[in-house]
Protein backbone atom coordinates (compact mmCIF):
# COMPACT_ATOMS: atom_id res chain seq x y z
CA UNK A 1 0.00 0.00 0.00
CA UNK A 2 1.29 3.47 -0.85
CA UNK A 3 -0.82 5.30 1.47
CA UNK A 4 -2.84 3.85 4.65
CA UNK A 5 -6.61 4.48 4.70
CA UNK A 6 -7.38 6.21 7.97
CA UNK A 7 -10.79 4.67 9.38
CA UNK A 8 -12.91 7.11 11.60
CA UNK A 9 -15.36 4.44 12.97
CA UNK A 10 -17.73 5.14 10.96
CA UNK A 11 -17.94 1.61 9.59
CA UNK A 12 -15.49 -0.04 11.67
CA UNK A 13 -15.12 -0.14 15.55
CA UNK A 14 -10.87 -0.41 15.38
CA UNK A 15 -8.27 0.78 13.27
CA UNK A 16 -7.59 -0.23 10.02
CA UNK A 17 -4.66 -2.51 11.83
CA UNK A 18 -7.02 -3.73 13.79
CA UNK A 19 -9.65 -5.29 11.17
CA UNK A 20 -6.28 -6.65 9.25
CA UNK A 21 -5.48 -8.46 12.13
CA UNK A 22 -9.19 -9.64 13.09
CA UNK A 23 -9.17 -11.30 9.34
CA UNK A 24 -5.82 -12.80 9.54
CA UNK A 25 -6.79 -14.87 12.10
CA UNK A 26 -9.61 -16.40 9.64
CA UNK A 27 -6.98 -17.30 7.08
CA UNK A 28 -3.83 -18.59 5.54
CA UNK A 29 -1.11 -15.51 4.80
CA UNK A 30 -1.54 -16.58 0.88
CA UNK A 31 -4.93 -16.14 0.82
CA UNK A 32 -3.97 -12.70 3.30
CA UNK A 33 -1.33 -10.99 0.88
CA UNK A 34 -4.43 -11.69 -2.02
CA UNK A 35 -7.21 -9.91 0.16
CA UNK A 36 -4.47 -6.90 0.63
CA UNK A 37 -4.05 -6.71 -3.20
CA UNK A 38 -7.84 -6.41 -3.51
CA UNK A 39 -7.90 -3.89 -1.23
CA UNK A 40 -4.92 -2.06 -3.23
CA UNK A 41 -6.08 -2.05 -6.15
CA UNK A 42 -9.93 -1.15 -5.17
CA UNK A 43 -8.83 1.97 -3.92
CA UNK A 44 -6.39 2.61 -6.89
CA UNK A 45 -10.00 1.42 -8.82
CA UNK A 46 -11.97 4.09 -6.24
CA UNK A 47 -9.64 6.88 -7.12
CA UNK A 48 -10.64 7.08 -10.60
CA UNK A 49 -14.25 6.26 -10.13
CA UNK A 50 -15.32 7.55 -7.35
CA UNK A 51 -15.86 5.42 -4.29
CA UNK A 52 -15.45 6.55 -0.73
CA UNK A 53 -11.83 5.11 0.16
CA UNK A 54 -12.90 4.74 4.03
CA UNK A 55 -15.62 2.13 3.02
CA UNK A 56 -14.04 0.79 -0.22
CA UNK A 57 -11.23 -0.29 2.26
CA UNK A 58 -13.04 -2.42 4.92
CA UNK A 59 -15.67 -3.92 1.95
CA UNK A 60 -12.16 -5.27 0.55
CA UNK A 61 -10.41 -6.31 3.79
CA UNK A 62 -13.45 -8.10 4.97
CA UNK A 63 -15.05 -9.71 1.32
CA UNK A 64 -12.96 -13.06 1.60
CA UNK A 65 -13.18 -13.05 5.89
CA UNK A 66 -15.50 -16.19 5.79
CA UNK A 67 -13.72 -18.41 2.65
CA UNK A 68 -12.04 -20.70 4.80
CA UNK A 69 -14.88 -21.85 7.36
CA UNK A 70 -15.79 -25.09 7.32
CA UNK A 71 -18.75 -26.01 5.33
CA UNK A 72 -20.97 -26.68 8.04
CA UNK A 73 -20.63 -23.72 9.57
CA UNK A 74 -22.34 -22.34 6.36
CA UNK A 75 -24.99 -25.15 6.45
CA UNK A 76 -25.82 -24.17 9.57
CA UNK A 77 -26.36 -20.63 9.08
CA UNK A 78 -28.47 -21.84 5.88
CA UNK A 79 -30.47 -24.00 7.60
CA UNK A 80 -31.70 -21.36 9.85
CA UNK A 81 -31.93 -18.64 7.85
CA UNK A 82 -34.25 -17.33 5.16
CA UNK A 83 -31.78 -18.26 2.19
CA UNK A 84 -32.71 -19.84 -1.40
CA UNK A 85 -33.93 -23.26 -0.48
CA UNK A 86 -31.49 -25.06 -3.08
CA UNK A 87 -28.38 -22.78 -1.65
CA UNK A 88 -26.78 -25.88 0.30
CA UNK A 89 -25.58 -26.84 -3.38
CA UNK A 90 -23.71 -23.92 -4.28
CA UNK A 91 -20.32 -24.67 -2.12
CA UNK A 92 -18.21 -21.99 -0.71
CA UNK A 93 -17.72 -20.27 -3.69
CA UNK A 94 -21.14 -18.65 -3.11
CA UNK A 95 -21.53 -19.62 0.72
CA UNK A 96 -18.76 -17.47 1.35
CA UNK A 97 -19.58 -14.31 -0.13
CA UNK A 98 -23.77 -14.53 0.69
CA UNK A 99 -23.62 -16.33 4.18
CA UNK A 100 -20.23 -14.52 4.95
CA UNK A 101 -21.83 -11.14 4.91
CA UNK A 102 -23.69 -12.87 8.30
CA UNK A 103 -20.50 -14.04 9.77
CA UNK A 104 -19.01 -10.01 9.69
CA UNK A 105 -21.79 -8.33 10.67
CA UNK A 106 -21.81 -10.94 13.88
CA UNK A 107 -18.79 -11.10 14.42
CA UNK A 108 -16.91 -7.55 13.03
CA UNK A 109 -19.78 -5.80 14.33
CA UNK A 110 -19.92 -4.54 10.63
CA UNK A 111 -23.25 -3.52 9.62
CA UNK A 112 -23.20 -1.30 6.46
CA UNK A 113 -25.51 -2.45 4.28
CA UNK A 114 -23.44 -1.24 1.12
CA UNK A 115 -20.16 -2.87 2.61
CA UNK A 116 -22.83 -6.23 3.18
CA UNK A 117 -24.10 -6.34 0.10
CA UNK A 118 -20.74 -6.12 -1.83
CA UNK A 119 -19.58 -8.93 0.26
CA UNK A 120 -22.28 -10.83 -0.72
CA UNK A 121 -22.15 -10.02 -4.72
CA UNK A 122 -18.32 -10.69 -5.04
CA UNK A 123 -18.34 -13.89 -6.32
CA UNK A 124 -21.41 -13.87 -8.43
CA UNK A 125 -22.24 -9.80 -9.15
CA UNK A 126 -25.91 -8.99 -9.76
CA UNK A 127 -28.49 -6.19 -11.92
CA UNK A 128 -28.10 -3.64 -9.57
CA UNK A 129 -24.88 -2.92 -8.19
CA UNK A 130 -23.18 0.04 -5.67
CA UNK A 131 -20.44 1.51 -6.16
CA UNK A 132 -18.86 -0.82 -3.93
CA UNK A 133 -19.98 -3.24 -5.42
CA UNK A 134 -18.73 -3.32 -8.48
CA UNK A 135 -14.95 -2.26 -7.24
CA UNK A 136 -15.12 -5.12 -5.04
CA UNK A 137 -16.28 -7.52 -7.95
CA UNK A 138 -13.84 -6.18 -10.44
CA UNK A 139 -10.70 -5.63 -7.96
CA UNK A 140 -10.76 -9.52 -6.45
CA UNK A 141 -10.29 -10.47 -10.52
CA UNK A 142 -8.05 -8.10 -11.92
CA UNK A 143 -5.84 -7.81 -8.46
CA UNK A 144 -1.81 -7.98 -9.09
CA UNK A 145 -2.06 -11.33 -8.35
CA UNK A 146 -4.32 -12.63 -10.72
CA UNK A 147 -2.52 -14.32 -13.44
CA UNK A 148 -5.00 -16.04 -16.28
CA UNK A 149 -4.99 -15.08 -20.18
CA UNK A 150 -7.13 -12.36 -20.08
CA UNK A 151 -6.11 -10.63 -17.05
CA UNK A 152 -4.63 -7.96 -18.52
CA UNK A 153 -7.03 -7.01 -20.58
CA UNK A 154 -9.54 -6.98 -18.09
CA UNK A 155 -7.07 -4.89 -16.03
CA UNK A 156 -6.93 -2.31 -18.28
CA UNK A 157 -10.59 -2.31 -18.84
CA UNK A 158 -10.76 -1.77 -14.84
CA UNK A 159 -8.85 1.24 -14.95
CA UNK A 160 -10.98 2.67 -18.54
CA UNK A 161 -14.32 2.12 -17.86
CA UNK A 162 -15.36 0.47 -14.42
CA UNK A 163 -18.86 -1.05 -15.59
CA UNK A 164 -17.40 -2.52 -19.16
CA UNK A 165 -15.15 -4.73 -16.84
CA UNK A 166 -18.00 -6.08 -14.55
CA UNK A 167 -19.33 -6.95 -17.88
CA UNK A 168 -15.87 -8.16 -18.90
CA UNK A 169 -15.67 -10.40 -15.99
CA UNK A 170 -19.18 -11.55 -15.93
CA UNK A 171 -19.17 -12.54 -19.81
CA UNK A 172 -15.71 -14.49 -19.47
CA UNK A 173 -16.30 -16.23 -15.58
CA UNK A 174 -19.85 -17.43 -17.31
CA UNK A 175 -17.88 -18.62 -20.23
CA UNK A 176 -15.49 -20.68 -17.74
CA UNK A 177 -18.28 -21.68 -15.43
CA UNK A 178 -19.84 -23.95 -18.52
CA UNK A 179 -16.76 -24.92 -20.06
CA UNK A 180 -15.71 -26.23 -16.65
CA UNK A 181 -19.60 -27.83 -16.75
CA UNK A 182 -19.56 -26.26 -13.09
CA UNK A 183 -22.29 -25.43 -11.36
CA UNK A 184 -23.92 -22.10 -11.98
CA UNK A 185 -25.46 -19.76 -9.67
CA UNK A 186 -28.76 -17.81 -10.93
CA UNK A 187 -27.50 -14.86 -9.75
CA UNK A 188 -24.79 -15.14 -12.34
CA UNK A 189 -27.23 -14.83 -14.81
CA UNK A 190 -29.08 -12.05 -13.90
CA UNK A 191 -25.71 -10.07 -13.91
CA UNK A 192 -25.19 -11.56 -17.05
CA UNK A 193 -28.73 -11.04 -18.04
CA UNK A 194 -28.15 -7.54 -17.23
CA UNK A 195 -24.33 -6.46 -18.31
CA UNK A 196 -23.25 -8.65 -20.52
CA UNK A 197 -26.27 -8.97 -23.04
CA UNK A 198 -26.29 -6.21 -25.92
CA UNK A 199 -29.46 -4.07 -25.50
CA UNK B 1 -43.36 -40.16 -42.60
CA UNK B 2 -43.17 -44.55 -42.72
CA UNK B 3 -45.90 -44.84 -40.42
CA UNK B 4 -48.87 -42.04 -39.66
CA UNK B 5 -50.30 -42.33 -36.29
CA UNK B 6 -53.99 -43.20 -35.40
CA UNK B 7 -55.85 -40.45 -33.23
CA UNK B 8 -58.55 -41.78 -30.82
CA UNK B 9 -59.12 -38.17 -29.53
CA UNK B 10 -57.88 -39.07 -26.72
CA UNK B 11 -55.68 -35.87 -27.02
CA UNK B 12 -57.10 -34.04 -29.56
CA UNK B 13 -60.72 -34.27 -30.86
CA UNK B 14 -60.17 -35.12 -34.37
CA UNK B 15 -57.80 -36.81 -37.00
CA UNK B 16 -53.89 -36.31 -37.19
CA UNK B 17 -54.65 -34.29 -40.50
CA UNK B 18 -56.86 -32.18 -38.78
CA UNK B 19 -54.54 -31.40 -36.56
CA UNK B 20 -51.96 -30.96 -39.40
CA UNK B 21 -54.58 -28.71 -41.10
CA UNK B 22 -54.98 -26.44 -37.95
CA UNK B 23 -51.35 -26.07 -37.15
CA UNK B 24 -50.21 -25.46 -41.16
CA UNK B 25 -52.55 -22.70 -40.87
CA UNK B 26 -50.56 -20.85 -38.22
CA UNK B 27 -47.44 -21.52 -39.54
CA UNK B 28 -44.89 -20.96 -43.46
CA UNK B 29 -44.59 -23.65 -45.67
CA UNK B 30 -41.18 -23.98 -44.17
CA UNK B 31 -41.85 -24.25 -40.95
CA UNK B 32 -44.55 -26.74 -41.51
CA UNK B 33 -41.93 -29.11 -42.97
CA UNK B 34 -39.78 -28.52 -39.52
CA UNK B 35 -42.99 -29.18 -37.48
CA UNK B 36 -43.65 -32.95 -39.51
CA UNK B 37 -39.44 -33.20 -38.98
CA UNK B 38 -40.18 -32.77 -35.30
CA UNK B 39 -43.08 -35.10 -35.70
CA UNK B 40 -41.06 -38.22 -37.54
CA UNK B 41 -37.84 -37.67 -35.06
CA UNK B 42 -39.69 -37.84 -32.03
CA UNK B 43 -41.94 -40.66 -32.99
CA UNK B 44 -38.91 -42.69 -33.96
CA UNK B 45 -36.82 -41.89 -30.57
CA UNK B 46 -39.91 -42.57 -28.70
CA UNK B 47 -40.29 -46.62 -30.35
CA UNK B 48 -36.37 -46.69 -28.96
CA UNK B 49 -36.56 -45.72 -25.63
CA UNK B 50 -40.85 -45.24 -25.08
CA UNK B 51 -43.24 -42.48 -25.40
CA UNK B 52 -46.96 -43.31 -26.09
CA UNK B 53 -46.86 -42.53 -30.24
CA UNK B 54 -50.21 -40.34 -30.15
CA UNK B 55 -49.13 -38.36 -26.62
CA UNK B 56 -45.77 -37.51 -28.62
CA UNK B 57 -47.19 -36.91 -32.64
CA UNK B 58 -50.18 -34.35 -30.97
CA UNK B 59 -46.62 -32.30 -28.36
CA UNK B 60 -44.61 -32.38 -31.89
CA UNK B 61 -46.95 -30.71 -33.99
CA UNK B 62 -48.34 -28.70 -32.14
CA UNK B 63 -44.68 -27.22 -30.52
CA UNK B 64 -44.35 -23.95 -32.97
CA UNK B 65 -47.91 -23.40 -32.84
CA UNK B 66 -47.72 -20.26 -31.89
CA UNK B 67 -43.85 -19.34 -33.17
CA UNK B 68 -45.12 -16.79 -36.03
CA UNK B 69 -47.59 -14.62 -33.68
CA UNK B 70 -47.23 -11.65 -33.44
CA UNK B 71 -45.50 -10.18 -30.08
CA UNK B 72 -48.39 -8.10 -28.89
CA UNK B 73 -50.46 -11.78 -28.88
CA UNK B 74 -47.89 -12.76 -25.89
CA UNK B 75 -47.54 -9.42 -24.36
CA UNK B 76 -51.34 -9.36 -24.01
CA UNK B 77 -51.46 -12.85 -22.33
CA UNK B 78 -48.35 -12.24 -20.00
CA UNK B 79 -49.58 -9.04 -18.63
CA UNK B 80 -52.82 -10.55 -17.84
CA UNK B 81 -51.55 -14.23 -16.36
CA UNK B 82 -49.43 -15.52 -14.03
CA UNK B 83 -45.88 -15.43 -15.23
CA UNK B 84 -42.50 -14.51 -13.90
CA UNK B 85 -42.69 -10.32 -13.98
CA UNK B 86 -40.03 -10.30 -16.44
CA UNK B 87 -40.99 -12.42 -18.81
CA UNK B 88 -42.13 -9.60 -21.28
CA UNK B 89 -37.84 -9.03 -21.81
CA UNK B 90 -37.36 -12.01 -23.22
CA UNK B 91 -39.10 -12.25 -26.80
CA UNK B 92 -40.46 -14.99 -28.85
CA UNK B 93 -37.48 -17.51 -28.45
CA UNK B 94 -39.16 -18.04 -24.93
CA UNK B 95 -42.46 -16.84 -25.38
CA UNK B 96 -44.15 -19.27 -28.65
CA UNK B 97 -43.17 -22.19 -25.96
CA UNK B 98 -44.51 -20.76 -22.45
CA UNK B 99 -47.03 -18.61 -23.86
CA UNK B 100 -47.98 -20.80 -26.98
CA UNK B 101 -48.94 -23.99 -24.78
CA UNK B 102 -52.32 -21.22 -23.35
CA UNK B 103 -52.77 -20.77 -26.81
CA UNK B 104 -52.74 -24.31 -28.19
CA UNK B 105 -55.13 -25.71 -24.76
CA UNK B 106 -57.31 -22.40 -25.87
CA UNK B 107 -57.44 -22.48 -29.81
CA UNK B 108 -56.85 -26.10 -30.04
CA UNK B 109 -58.76 -28.04 -26.98
CA UNK B 110 -55.59 -29.77 -25.77
CA UNK B 111 -55.25 -29.84 -22.32
CA UNK B 112 -53.38 -32.67 -21.80
CA UNK B 113 -50.87 -31.44 -18.86
CA UNK B 114 -48.16 -33.36 -20.59
CA UNK B 115 -48.32 -32.10 -23.77
CA UNK B 116 -48.56 -29.04 -22.90
CA UNK B 117 -45.61 -28.78 -20.24
CA UNK B 118 -43.57 -30.17 -23.08
CA UNK B 119 -44.79 -27.70 -25.13
CA UNK B 120 -43.86 -25.11 -22.59
CA UNK B 121 -40.41 -26.59 -21.85
CA UNK B 122 -39.28 -27.50 -25.63
CA UNK B 123 -36.82 -24.10 -25.33
CA UNK B 124 -35.24 -24.11 -21.94
CA UNK B 125 -35.52 -27.92 -21.33
CA UNK B 126 -36.16 -27.98 -17.21
CA UNK B 127 -34.72 -29.85 -14.16
CA UNK B 128 -37.65 -32.47 -14.52
CA UNK B 129 -38.72 -33.50 -17.77
CA UNK B 130 -41.41 -36.14 -18.34
CA UNK B 131 -40.20 -38.53 -21.35
CA UNK B 132 -42.83 -36.58 -23.68
CA UNK B 133 -40.75 -33.46 -23.05
CA UNK B 134 -37.31 -35.10 -23.72
CA UNK B 135 -38.45 -36.27 -26.85
CA UNK B 136 -39.80 -33.04 -28.03
CA UNK B 137 -36.96 -30.90 -26.85
CA UNK B 138 -34.11 -33.07 -28.30
CA UNK B 139 -36.09 -34.26 -31.93
CA UNK B 140 -36.38 -30.23 -32.41
CA UNK B 141 -32.58 -29.98 -32.07
CA UNK B 142 -31.62 -33.48 -34.28
CA UNK B 143 -34.53 -33.13 -37.06
CA UNK B 144 -32.99 -34.48 -40.50
CA UNK B 145 -33.62 -30.64 -41.12
CA UNK B 146 -31.09 -29.19 -38.89
CA UNK B 147 -27.33 -28.04 -39.72
CA UNK B 148 -24.91 -27.55 -37.32
CA UNK B 149 -21.43 -28.26 -37.08
CA UNK B 150 -22.06 -30.93 -34.07
CA UNK B 151 -25.65 -32.04 -35.59
CA UNK B 152 -24.49 -35.47 -35.92
CA UNK B 153 -22.76 -36.22 -32.67
CA UNK B 154 -26.18 -34.99 -31.08
CA UNK B 155 -28.13 -36.87 -33.33
CA UNK B 156 -26.29 -39.93 -32.44
CA UNK B 157 -26.28 -39.38 -28.75
CA UNK B 158 -29.94 -38.86 -29.31
CA UNK B 159 -30.47 -42.36 -30.56
CA UNK B 160 -28.12 -44.19 -27.88
CA UNK B 161 -29.12 -42.04 -24.57
CA UNK B 162 -31.82 -39.76 -24.45
CA UNK B 163 -30.79 -38.22 -20.90
CA UNK B 164 -27.30 -37.94 -22.73
CA UNK B 165 -28.83 -36.10 -25.27
CA UNK B 166 -30.76 -33.43 -23.32
CA UNK B 167 -27.35 -32.98 -21.74
CA UNK B 168 -25.59 -32.48 -24.85
CA UNK B 169 -28.18 -30.22 -26.45
CA UNK B 170 -28.18 -27.80 -22.94
CA UNK B 171 -24.50 -27.55 -22.87
CA UNK B 172 -24.34 -26.31 -26.50
CA UNK B 173 -27.29 -23.88 -26.50
CA UNK B 174 -25.98 -22.51 -23.35
CA UNK B 175 -22.38 -22.02 -25.03
CA UNK B 176 -24.16 -21.01 -27.98
CA UNK B 177 -26.24 -18.28 -25.95
CA UNK B 178 -23.50 -16.96 -23.78
CA UNK B 179 -20.61 -16.91 -27.31
CA UNK B 180 -23.28 -14.66 -28.46
CA UNK B 181 -23.90 -12.67 -25.74
CA UNK B 182 -27.81 -13.81 -26.04
CA UNK B 183 -30.38 -13.24 -23.05
CA UNK B 184 -30.41 -16.65 -21.07
CA UNK B 185 -34.02 -17.50 -19.47
CA UNK B 186 -33.40 -18.69 -16.12
CA UNK B 187 -34.84 -21.71 -16.67
CA UNK B 188 -32.14 -22.55 -18.86
CA UNK B 189 -29.67 -22.69 -16.33
CA UNK B 190 -32.09 -25.11 -13.91
CA UNK B 191 -31.92 -27.31 -16.85
CA UNK B 192 -27.96 -27.30 -17.08
CA UNK B 193 -27.41 -27.18 -13.71
CA UNK B 194 -29.43 -30.51 -13.43
CA UNK B 195 -28.67 -32.39 -16.47
CA UNK B 196 -24.79 -30.89 -17.78
CA UNK B 197 -22.91 -30.57 -14.27
CA UNK B 198 -21.11 -33.22 -13.37
CA UNK B 199 -22.57 -34.55 -9.68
Amino acid sequence: MSKEVTYTGKYYQGTRADLVDKVSKQMSAKRLQHVLRVEEMALALAEIHGGEAEQVSVAALVHDYAKERPDNDFLERISQGAYPSDLSRFGNPIWHGLVGAELICDELAISDETILQAVRLHTTGAAEMSQVAKLIYVADYVETGRDFPLVEEARALAFKDLDEAVAFETEHTLNYLVTSRALIYPKTIETYNHWVVKK
